[in-house]
This record gives structure tokens, sequence and C-alpha cells, in this order.
């Protein structure tokens, strides 16, 4: 005895056209470990003539977007579309006509959450996103649920795969960012505009989902300071290794004092650290909390199999709700709370510094971080003459007054150029 | 506007104590995130004179296990006594009642799980154990809900940190059992009677819960093979690593043909594996599937603080069913399915064999494994004469293949003893 739940795909893409293909082909399997019957009823695409490597049996394919909401055979919508604008606009006349969504648009989660959220709430059905951050690691319904208890502190993510695999390449062969880069393109992993990955800004919509549902407090994806990959150097990857430390682009959530803060930047992380021996394109995620300690939950971060994967688990739950007519939210309520401004974080900085080696310059060095209130951690100098480095480590400072810091340095006469800044996590101040 | 959720707890030991407290302490918070207020009615305990670290503020300690379940104002109950019978039938009673339960009674779940199952669904109320399998990890609802859809392979879990901490404490540190043991014990990572965690019962239940949730073929704790770490020495750990691989007692659940197995023992796994680097008491689990492809969830396996977090995480679901009136079941559903005997799966050995160093010594041996069908992979010598061992590790054989090879083996003259004995996890046949 099995139950069925009409489905209606927007998008069909790698994960659009995955998910429709094992829907098709797997159908027998879910059924019999699920007891739901899904039946793909529509699959909305933007071009009816390109060719598609799936087939809808049961249903059929269109390029009218609305008849997926308005289909009264369609219970359950799911957005594989992508983009906030058009995307967010029919999730919310589905949510709105009384039907569960599910997608895995981290950029429409991370800018519409609470409105769809609410609307989702008023309808009194789900509206899941699991495979929005990780892709096919299960990472929402832990965060949301599992740890719905638990006062979580802190989350490290690394959430975009595409920059890790170059982080990957540069660190451990040494390679320069452009060739690895080139690399990523060539596998697939980076797209042919890679700008999205490289500047941060597709982590920085991740990082916006994780503190929202770690701390039960809103932050949009505007709100999440981003800093890219670009301007990353194997030297200072090789430095970093030298110190022991990886360089990592890191989505970080945590709570300050009574605030809390999202941002994505380069990270220079201990080399004992699980985040540090990521390598590749995976993805992982590190949550901290008073209780539960450390958790590592690492996989394919995306991937058109796997964030299928992810999509299917909210289906049938999204299903199953459905079908016993009742929603079991809200799973995530927000209450008010700080955003504490990038500005006022405590940072700790890695900088590598091009100087002319001559007497007094350490200590006008020195003093330019004293007058910004930093103080030094570490200096190492590499090479003579108008040839010196030096690398200097900080301590924990607010970012405002690491940048103050730079701007005292830019006045000392010696130094030729500030060629590199990475943050660094460290347990120590 | 908050919604009451009254909840009685059957045992208060080091989990149940953590519960009780932090839904006490921890109530405001709660409330805010989840929009729940629970309350904690009744804590049933076995003696009552017995000096505890909390305080029922606004509920009464009793040692009447019944009115846990008869009491009125109880919506909710939370088993944390241990154990199959008692802790069973009340459990049942509950959920006759029509009362959501939530246990982290691993031993539970494994021997009586589908009459549970089926009493939870009869009364359509939540029967939840998240925090029976890793502690504070999330990983029943990942591998029930996420991964619905995900016809996983295979899932091998460090599932028990007792015996962990005391392989960890084996192969760096060269301690011996006995001594890596006692020290556990001090530290308070074994109990005085450490039985059912080296034996691999502890493991066993929790291998069979995982079998049961990834397959959905019930796989009950009498079903699986295991076997301890007891008679494992620092020699064999020793000689592993030189061969590239760690010593972990692993719990493994994996599709075979048509059917599933589970089972516990030592195994050698390589190094380069994710849980070959799962140090000290931290548990691990890698879940393997054609569209996931390989995850990996780590954390604190037991103690009360992070077992109570997933306790927690499951009475948060929980409450949220009943205030919306409805169980959002069935989370799982089995199917008939074969389980393949233990010697029936395909298992490779590594061997320590003491002989005499003998002119054809070599042949005998190599004939006895060949008598069972069991082809070598490799043969290493150490030492000389009459101090002679051979190590040898097999290439995959059906398990009752192996054992026969053993048989044959003890005929042989020159051999003096079979030293040990642990299989051999590898991608190579």
């Amino acid at each position: 005895m099995h139950s069925t739940i009409g489905i209606g795909v927007l998008g069909a893409g790698t994960v659009g056209g995955t998910l429709v293909a094992r829907l098709v082909d797997e159908h027998a399997a879910i059924a019999a470990k699920t007891g739901l019957d899904l039946r793909v009823k529509r699959v909305a695409v933007r071009d009816l003539d390109k060719p598609r490597d799936f087939t809808v049996t049961d249903g059929v394919l269109t390029d009218d977007r609305m008849s997926v909401i308005d289909d009264p055979d369609i219970d359950l919508v799911v957005e594989l579309m992508g983009g906030r604008d058009l995307a967010g606009d029919l999730v919310l006349a589905a949510l709105e006509a009384g039907k569960p969504v599910v997608t895995a648009n981290k950029e429409l989660v991370a800018s519409r959450g609470p409105e769809l959220i609410a609307a989702a709430e008023r309808s009194g059905v789900a509206f899941l996103f699991e495979a929005a951050v990780g892709g096919g690691i299960p990472i929402i319904r832990p965060l949301s649920e599992t740890l719905a208890g638990e006062p979580v502190e802190r989350v490290l993510g690394i959430v975009n795969g595409t920059t890790n695999f170059i982080l990957t390449r540069m660190a451990e062969d040494n390679a320069d960012y452009g060739d690895a880069l080139a690399e990523a393109q060539e596998l697939g992993y980076a797209e042919p505009d890679p700008t999205a990955d490289v500047s941060g800004a597709d982590a920085a919509a991740k990082a916006a989902i994780l503190a929202s549902l770690a701390f039960g407090t809103w932050v949009g994806l505007d709100d999440v300071y981003h800093e890219g990959i670009d301007s990353l150097s194997p030297v200072d990857m090789a430095f970093a290794a030298d110190f022991g430390y990886a360089v990592k682009l890191i989505g970080i959530a945590e709570r300050i004092g009574e605030g809390v803060s999202a941002r994505v930047h380069p990270v220079m992380i201990p080399l004992n650290h699980p985040l540090a021996s990521i390598r590749g394109a995976t993805n992982a995620i590190f949550i901290e909390g008073p209780s539960v300690g450390e958790l590592l939950f690492s996989g394919p971060g995306a991937g058109g199999a796997p964030t299928a994967t992810a999509v299917l688990g909210d289906i049938i739950d999204a299903a199953r709700e459905t079908l016993a007519g009742a929603q079991v939210a809200p799973r995530i309520r927000f209450s008010p709370g700080d955003q504490i401004p990038f500005g006022d974080v405590p940072t700790k900085w890695y900088m590598r510094l091009e100087v002319d080696d001559r007497p007094g310059v350490l200590a006008q060095i020195a003093g330019a971080f004293g007058n910004a209130g930093v103080s030094i951690k570490s200096v190492w100098q590499e090479g003579e003459g108008s040839e010196a480095l030096l690398l200097i480590v900080t301590h924990s400072a607010r970012e405002s007054a690491q940048r103050e810091a730079v701007r005292y340095l830019r006045e000392v006469d010696a130094l030729r150029n500030v060629a590199s800044v990475i943050r660094v996590e460290s347990e120590e101040a």
C-alpha cells in the first residue's frame, strides 16, 4: 500500500536531471524503503528543444513554470533553477498555494529565507533545503534538529569545493593560482566564469545559512563579509606549512559575546585541525558546542549525484509531512540578535611584508603595529638587503585595528609592499 | 507564546542527570530557539536516597517507574535506564499509552526494535533513538532521513570509544592491552567490568542499528557476529603500521549481493582511510553510496553531555510532532532481506604464525592455504630458526575458507602457533 505524491520540478540542469532520472529509475526501491509512491508530474525547463538524458515517463516536460505550481496533481515542488528573484517568486507562489517546497538554492535561502520560512509556516507546509549547503553532506537537518538543544558556539566550514581543489593544488604541487584554476576548469570543478566560487560569494551564502541555523539569529547573505582566494600565492602557502598551518577558504559562523558573526576568507589553520586535511573538492563542516564537543561532517560538497541525494531526502521528508497532514515545524525560529560588524571581530593576521633590510626597520614596523594597538606574536625574516621579507603574525586584535596597523605600516619608508595578508585561526590568543 | 510539553525521564545516571539539569538550566534558551516549553514532570530513579547533582524544580523524583507512564501531565517519555527487559516493557507501555518515547538504549533498539517501532506506528507517536549510536554525533537522522533515497552500500563505524582509546594507546605508545585497559579505566573511559566494550558486544548493537537503517532490512543484535580486542598485541599493531595499516575495532554493515551483513571485529584498515586517523575515544562513521560517494561523521561517541545533546534533539523533534498532532512516520520501514552468514562473507586475513624455520616449511604452509582454496597475497618472514615468524596476508576468500585454512595449518609440523589473526579491509581483492 503506497501513498502517491505528485512532484513538480523547476529546472533540469545537472542536479535536476539527475534527480528526475533517479525518481524514475529508483521508483520501486524508494517505494519499498519509504512507502512512498513518488511521481514526477511536471518538469519545467527553459528550452524544450534541448536534448536531455532523462525521460519523464509519467509526466510532461513544459516551459510554463507556473503550470508546475498550478497543476492540481502536483503535491510538492522542487526548485532547482537557482537565482533569487524568479526562483523566489515561484517558491513563494508554491508555498502560498499550500505546496511544500524543496530547494538546493543557497542564494535564495540566504537572501529570502525568513520570508519563505514565514510563508511555509502560514500555509502549514514544509520548506526544506538540505542540499543548499554541503551538497550530499547531511548538515542542515543535524544542525537544525539534532543540535536544536545545543548552544553551538562556532561552525567552521570548507563549503566550496572549487576553491578547496585550487588551494590543495597550490599547497601540494606549488601551482600558482592561475594554473590551479585552469586545471579546475578543465576537470569541471570550476565554471568558465569562476567568480562566484573564487570570490567567496558562494561560500558566503552557505555561511549565512549555517550561522542562521546554528544560532537561531537570522544572518542574511549581504551581512556576510567575504574575501576570495585569487590573491593567494604559493609562497604564502609554503610559509604557512613551515609554520604548521594549512591555508583554506573557510566560512566561519561564531558567537562573539552576545552577538554573532559570519564571514568567509582565507584562513591559516593549524595542520592538526581536522579541516586542514580536507583535500580536493571535498567539503567539511566542523561544529563546536559546549556539550557536544567537536563534530566533523565531510563528503562531496557538490555534483549532481550527491546533491540529488540530499534533495531526495528532503522530498521524502516533505512527502511524509504532506501525508500526515501536518507541518512538524516551525523547524526554524529566529530570535533577534546582534550581528557583530567585521571590523569588531577579533582576528589574528599573518602578513608578508617586502622591506629594505636596513638598521631600524624592525623598530619602525613594530611601532606601526604598536600605534594601532596590535601586538606582534612572531617576526621571521627571509632574505637580506632589498630582497628581504618579513613574515609577521599578530596576536588577536579587532579587525579594524589590524587594518589600522596596515595604514601605519604604509607610512614606514623601508616598507616596499604589503605583499599578502591571511587571517590565522588558532587556539592561542 | 510557548507550547508546554511534560516530560518524564526513566533513569537518572550520567546521561539522565545531565539531561535533566540541562532541561532545567537551559529552559529559556530552548524555548527561545524552538518555541517549546519543555518541563520535566517526573524522574524515576532506583534509589531515592542517592545524592543527585540536579534538582527537578517543577516536578518530582520517584521510584515508581509506572507513574511516569501513567501521569496525565506527561506527554513524552525519555528512557535512559538501559537493558532490554524492564526498559523495553516500560517503553512499550508508554508507546501503547500513546506517548512518544526517546531513548539512548542501543541494546533495546537492537533487540526489540521492530516490536517498538510497530507499537509507535500503531499509536501514531514517535520512537526516536539518535543517541543510541555515536553519542553526540548525528547519525540516525542523517541515515534514516537525509539518505532515505540513497541505496547505501556500506557503513563502517568506529562506534566504541573505549576500545578505540585502548587501540590508540597500543598503537602510539606500544602499550600492551592490559596496561592500556587499566589506563582507560583510570580515566573513566572503561567500566570496572569492561566486557561489553572490549568484547565488541556494545559495538555489535550499534552495528545492528546502522545496518537496519542503512539497508531497510532488520538486523537484530543477535545476528551480528562480534569479536573483541582483548587478544590483540602491540606486535601486530607495529607490523600493521609497517604494512601501511592501522588496527581498529570496526562495525561493518554492508550489502553483499542481494543480502546484507553486519559484524564487528578488529580490522587492519589502510592508513590513508579516514577511519585510520580517528584517535582516542572519538567515534566516527563512514558511509559509502553510489550517488553520495563517501561521507564521514565524527565526534564524541559517549559521555553524558554529548549524549544528552542527542537525546534533547530527539525530544524537541518528538515534541513538535506531538504539538502538530501527527506522526510524520513511518520513519523506518523494514523489508524482508537475506542476512549473509558470517562464514559466507568474503574476508581477507592477516596472520602471524610462529614457525620453525626449516626447509620446506613455506611449501607446507602454502599447501594448507591452497587446500582450503585461499590464495596468499604476501608472506613476510621475521627472525630465524625457532624464533621465526611468518606474517601472511591472504587474498579475499569466504570467511569459512579462511578458517578451514587455519585447520589445515595446524596440521603442519613446523607450525608452533597461530599467534594472531586480524581481518584486512582494503580496496584490492
